[in-house]
């Protein structure tokens, strides 16, 4: 993946990169960092080594007005905490006062240093401190990382992330993403700083560690921007000191071919298959026979003849016929040995419900079984996994109870205890699921191969996954890219707040906890980041259920005016937009309303209005083209029950679905517990709803509005 | 409320301020500025007033070192946006050049500016720039800011607020409430700044607006801060143009006999009653009668002679006897007479059902019955309520409908809708309750005066209160903080985000959005905010369920690895601390699950243990007296079944309660529909449980060790 930078100077990096590791250095000196700079393009002030006094002084006469004086040694990183730097020293007097000075302190701080000189360097012209820089992340690879500079990017850590290499208009985006955007852009007076010459840096630092992967971190910190450019006032490079294994990478069409055979498979075996009730054996056995799996089903097991009433097999390999799905009910031990069978018989998949590996320690064990897949090209799913449903194949490919609600979200967690979880919730809320994987260990089959099948899945309309960790971050980013423009991806990553200090030598490594990095990347990659389990189970139940909004008005109807207001504090807090009622629209509104009633944004009809009212300004709100979205606040009262609220606004929404206008309408119930029976109503017909709460409505719409603005359905892009 | 300040500095301002007014201005100059400056012992450079260009000269040169100069126009308050600034001049000819500069730009700015002269200030040294400052808030009055300097207070809102006047402590404790605080302590090798210098300068400032309520805002931006001393580069001083009308205020004691008339009445009067089944009189008696109300129930009617079988009176001041509570079920028109007639019968509680008041626009009808009230000493529940709900007096004044679980949660909601949310929460969940209150538009009784009562209340263990406004911030306060040592008060404020801008002279009046002053002050008087109407009515429903903690040591127990995770995400979300388990426990714990658990914190048993694993884990985690709080994780498994799990954990946390043991016990339960009906069993039993949720329970163990620590259970104070 070659950049844009010449030829002959990619080569005197890899000349000067080479002579570092050479001397088993993997700090680079400012000098070494200054040619590096100047080959790739990165701004950085006039300067020179001076190795001593005389020298510094000439420097300083020839670069002309203020400079700046820092020790140059490869033992001292820090230079400022070792006294080593003397910013804005003029004349020949004060630059031989500051030299003395700076080499006596480096004596000081560390006795043993091999103090090469001292580097003078033009000073700087005043502007923006921020930090530009990169790091290798263990999940996500390459990644550069902009933000505010000085003391305050550390305390704050406001910063941000993109995958290398970013394109000009990446780059670019990531001046918008910090919290303190607004500085660059002048605050009271302050001119805006070149934002071109900004992102250029940024650009620029991104191709010099997409060309050289050992380079491990880049730090431009401070680079001030000012109206006038961006000059990294200082570049510190590391090496990498170990060596990054490639992982095995299957194509797109063999992820497909052998994910279509797991989830749409025409015959399974079951090895292990027992008749004995608690196994786990039988437990599979009875879920794939009660669940109705229309295909084959093959017991396998040495020791009986019959499972269930079917023919046993002794072995895998006895089976008649093409079989797609091996699902492992043996005890860890023996699973290599019947994977090789599986293996030789040709089956694409193996389903590895036992634990006893990677998680117990059993990492050898592990290896070796994934070395057995990629010998005879089985895909594994797992191991340490309760299994996995395809509804619609009517397959519960698991120890677990069946699960038949058949519909739109396929569901995936990496531990067992959270599938769990996804059932009992789907099965209490009658959420129609077109699948639930348990993903286990991941030695193989992990999400991103899901999300392409997912992707392609025509029953499949929301992917909603649990996840840890991601064995191949940009596997996942590229899938998630794929599948985000066609239906929503919810992710919930846990361990968000785990990350804790990693040992790292440069600012942008220590500020690049594993969570900052993620959160970036998974929202570039379009996908909808659940903030907690319960969010991830509401967000996959709801999203399939709204259409996708054409536009950003959003209008809160509500008959109650506290829930207007706690529904307005939602709306903002969930990045939505109250749309600005135009005058007309306001007075169509206040047509219905009475005098007391408010319009505007929220709509407030008041507490007693009778259903026509409900009805009146539901149908107007889903009628004009401005607006893009409703919220419904519902207030229990004797005029207007739940159930008569429910009714009128399901029909009201269907009618308009019959005439091919399709809006997402939310809506909070406030009532005595009949509201639950409404909620249940609405949500069956297309409107999401929840009672006694304001913010859950509001919080699924902003979910699906952050997808349909990472489809591109809402322009401005991601 | 006279500060620390000698008498003579203090009628010095107050004959500043008076010339000041007697000019028509509202905003100070730079001198007058430095004159309080000194009264108040509040730090800044040295400085004068030049008129003309000798004069600046001849200051500069008794002030020594570089100078700013900064026009001096009563008509200018923005002076950099006027180019009347010039810093870091020194020497005679480059003052004489800045002089005339400024004064050139201040005229171009402004043409018709009164232009006074040029101040001539010391330079202040370099160090931290922050913002300290005063404003007026329309709820609490008087409140002093604090806040990290430069445009990164206007960019980031970096900004914390204490009620005025504060003590020293207070004024500390600022320090450490912003974001950035770390900023301050020294960061990288800088040195940290006089802290005791910066608390004084915030002190001062406090003294100044509490002797001086007709100061509106304050600024002391920037303030320089070092660890010499903190000064304040500029000090901008602004006049309220309002008076601030007395609110009236009833004693403690006057509260609370009133509101024991309200909430344990002994005989009601219902004005209004009716006969006709739909009327909100006829809704009204039958509640009274139905809900079982032991006292006396007198229907007032002039067209009735009996109502539901009791007589009824054609006025209330022919009902026989004492009457503690009038409840109004009249049309608006009607309730000034009516009220007049409560005040004649000595009827201390009137509750204003009807609507038609402030809240549509009648504010003078409003005011009238206010009027009234005060004329006889009828205190004034409303108007535009559903009524309230007294549980252990079975009392339902109320048009909703009954209800009837008695228990420890007082709730209160300003909004009718809200109040119908709580009611619907309440009976799904089988809260109990000891007391529902709708207060809507708060003409007379609020929030302070139900908090006074509920924390007297010997049936309320717990309140919570939705608000969208106080009428008196420093009333509710008061309360809540005499409340708050007793039991835990809830708050859901609405409104959070409409704050929007408001027209404000100072940087810290532009900061002060309503929401920020009301979440550090509300954080202040120690109460919990809820940040929704679920996690209200949640919490409300679950922290009279837990004990306090008696330390921060919370503990994880799970059995699914992944639920220990987002456990632990949920711990760091909620500020709580994750002990680190000591090589002791730890031993102890990995003597009772397999060798491939983890201890450690979370402690892992892992998924397929039977219940004695479950239960000798949890029983350590109770008996180790260095364990504070048990956050359970729990993993559906045909091994330990969920109503097995509930079992065993409710007769474990019962038997060392039995034993005077008591500790906060939550659990998140993962699996199949049984995990409902296991989490209402352990709800019921003093375990906080929740199904398909990992975070739910972790909040509620948070709200219940925020309010611990305002509580001052667990030391360190609020």
């Amino acid at each position: 993946m070659a950049t844009t930078v010449e030829t002959q100077e990619r080569e005197r990096v890899r000349a000067l990169l080479g002579r570092v590791r050479s001397e088993g250095r993997a700090a680079l000196t400012a000098p070494e960092g200054k040619i590096i700079a100047d080959a790739y393009g990165i701004t950085v002030p006039g300067e020179g080594l001076a190795r001593d006094v005389d020298e510094a002084v000439a420097l300083a006469d020839r670069l002309g007005g203020s400079v700046v004086l820092k020790i140059v040694s490869p033992d001292i990183l820090h230079k400022t905490d070792a006294g080593g730097v003397v910013v804005g020293v003029s004349g020949a007097q004060e630059v031989r006062a500051a030299f003395c000075s700076i080499v006596k302190n480096a004596k000081a701080y560390a006795p043993d240093a091999r103090i090469e000189g001292v580097q003078v360097q033009q000073l700087v012209p005043p502007g923006t401190e921020v930090i530009v820089g990169a790091v290798t992340d263990p999940t996500f690879g390459k990644v550069v990382a902009f933000g505010l500079g000085g003391v305050l990017v550390e305390v704050l850590k406001d910063i941000t992330f993109r995958l290398a290499p970013v394109t000009a208009d990446e780059a670019s985006s990531m001046l918008d993403s910090i919290g303190a955007a607004e500085i660059l852009k002048g605050v009271r007076g302050a001119p805006a700083v070149d934002r071109w010459a900004l992102a250029e840096q940024i650009r620029r630092v991104s191709d010099l560690v997409t060309d050289f992967p050992e380079i491990a971190e880049v730090d431009l910190n401070p680079v001030i921007a000012s109206p006038d450019g961006a000059v990294a006032a200082d570049i510190r490079i590391l090496l990498s000191t170990e060596e990054v294994k490639p992982r095995r990478r299957y194509s797109r069409e063999e992820i497909l071919v052998s994910m279509r055979r797991l989830m749409e498979p025409r015959s399974v075996a079951v090895i292990g298959a027992s008749n004995e009730q608690g196994k786990i054996g039988n437990s599979v056995m009875r879920n794939l026979i009660d669940g109705g799996f229309a295909g084959q089903i093959h017991p396998v097991n040495p020791r009986a003849d019959d499972i269930l009433g079917r023919k046993a097999y002794k072995s895998v390999t006895d089976v008649p016929g093409e079989v797609d799905v091996a699902v492992f009910a043996i005890p860890a031990k023996f699973v290599a040995s019947a994977l090789q069978e599986v293996g030789r018989k040709g089956i694409p998949n193996a389903v590895l419900i036992p634990s006893g590996f990677a998680e117990t320690g059993e990492q050898a064990l592990q290896d070796e079984i994934v070395a057995i897949g990629e010998q005879y090209g089985v895909r594994l799913l797992g191991p340490n996994i309760y299994g996995y449903y395809s509804t619609w194949q009517d397959l519960c490919a698991t120890f677990c109870t069946p699960y038949d609600v058949k519909g739109p979200v396929a569901l995936t967690s990496q531990s067992g205890g959270i599938g769990m979880a996804i059932l009992g919730f789907a099965r209490s809320t009658k959420t129609g699921v077109s699948a639930i994987v348990g993903l286990g260990n991941k030695s193989d089959i992990d999400e991103d191969d899901l999300l392409t099948w997912f992707g392609e899945d025509p029953h499949t309309e929301c992917i909603a996954m649990h996840l840890e960790d991601l064995k191949d971050g940009r596997a996942f980013v590229e899938a998630a890219r794929a599948t985000v423009p066609r239906k929503p991806v919810v992710v919930l990553k846990a361990g968000r707040t785990s990350a804790g200090a990693r040992a790292a030598g440069s600012h942008t490594g220590a500020l690049a906890g594993d969570d900052a990095v993620y959160d970036d990347i998974l929202r570039q990659a379009g996908v909808i980041r659940a903030p907690g389990l319960n969010d991830m189970l509401e967000y996959a139940r709801a999203l399939p259920v709204l259409p996708a909004p054409k536009g950003d008005n959003v209008v809160i109807i509500t008959g109650a005016g506290g829930s207007g207001v706690l529904l307005s504090d939602a709306i903002v807090d969930n990045g939505l937009s109250l749309m600005e009622i135009p005058p007309d629209l306001d007075t169509a509104f206040k047509a219905f309303i009475p005098p007391f009633g408010a319009a505007g944004n929220p709509v407030d009809i008041t507490g007693g209005e009778p259903p026509s009212t409900y009805e009146a300004t539901i149908r107007l709100g889903m009628e004009d083209p401005r607006i893009h979205a409703l919220v419904l606040g519902y207030w229990h009262t004797i005029v207007t029950p739940p159930m008569v609220f429910a009714e009128l606004t399901a029909r009201v929404v269907e009618e308009f679905r019959a005439r091919g206008i399709e809006k997402p309408v939310v809506a909070s119930l406030a009532g005595d517990t009949e509201v639950e029976e409404a909620c249940a109503y609405l949500f069956e017909r297309g409107v999401v709803a929840y009672p006694y709460t304001t913010e859950r409505p509001v919080a699924v719409l902003g979910a699906k509005y952050r997808w349909a603005r990472a489809a591109g359905l809402l322009g401005g892009g991601r």
